[in-house]
């Protein structure tokens, strides 16, 4: 079993050898270097992807321009999971930011695993529940919050973006130009 | 057993006869008249909603201005997902726009229940899975169609919004003014 995958089902569920070697034979590793690819518009995720090590990100293209929508650091899953749940098409493109070591699993295989692994039910729940909550969280910040609070926000609950992430994909992350993130920047530290 | 609800179960799980009296036992009907609060800003949401009859919505307070979030109605369940999994307080308000005949478990006798019935694990996950794909379909749709665009959408996948909600909240649920969705309206009445 990949140790780094198995810690973060385990944080969650205790399961049995013989459903920890299920596990294991459902996914495979990939290593993608960095500026690449996972998924485009119009592909279907097809599969599901635990990062291993590295960086990755998603955005819409909106006019041309580029609306990063998350990162995904190490021990997390990365995919367009709308897509994987729905079978529809993805509306974003998922790229690597930094050489990454990806552990994937098929649609299928995945959906197998919760017919053989009860308990893995839950681990799913979990998992779309974070989701779920990531997302409406970041919708009313962009509702409620001013662009500076959501820079904070950051700096408090996802120190890592800042310190692994060019500046002009955080100001695009927060939904600002570069310019006006390098203002409340100065402007921060100026209040200190 | 209430019947809607364990209708709505039963199109994802199936569950023993006991396994359906600890879910009957985990909730009480509560009947609320249109135009009352289920939540408010700022309180946690304690309780997980089933809609047996009625219409509900959530909407953020933006300035001063109501801003739809999404529409509940019958046969779905109700609240605000992420302070019910979270245990924060709600940055959204709940309102009843028609009387409602809802059931309501607490937040501590719904997890027991995932404690007690393992299959609703599944039932629990398929739910967060779809509340996660509506909101991420919902965030593309405000980045990437035209509010005529969003419009269809909701012609085509709700039509019960268009049927049993003012045309005021509806504008404001597409990010619009009632004055843009008027227009909206003629151009297509006219293009039929």
């Amino acid at each position: 079993m990949y140790p780094s995958l198995q810690a973060s089902i385990r944080r969650f569920v205790s399961l049995e050898e013989a459903e920890w070697a299920l596990i294991a034979a459902a996914f495979h590793p990939k290593e993608v270097s960095a500026k690449e690819f996972l998924l485009r518009k119009g592909q279907v995720c097809r599969h599901i992807a635990f990062v291993e090590s590295g960086l990755l990100r998603y955005y819409y293209l909106v006019g041309g321009k580029e609306m990063v929508g998350n990162f995904f650091f190490e021990n997390s899953f990365v995919g367009d999971f709308g897509s994987f749940i729905t079978g529809q098409p993805a509306v974003q493109f998922i790229d690597t930011l930094e050489d990454c070591r990806l552990l994937l699993a098929s649609h299928s295989d995945w959906q197998q695993l919760y017919g053989r692994i009860p308990a893995l039910e839950r681990f799913g729940r979990l998992l779309a529940e974070g989701l779920f909550v990531h997302a409406q969280q970041r919708t009313a910040s962009f509702l409620l919050d001013s662009p500076q609070q959501r820079y904070l926000n950051l700096l408090k609950n996802r120190p890592k973006v800042l310190q692994r992430v060019p500046q002009y994909m955080i100001a695009s992350y927060l939904g600002i130009t570069p310019e006006a993130l390098s203002r409340i920047r100065r402007r921060l530290a100026l209040e200190k």
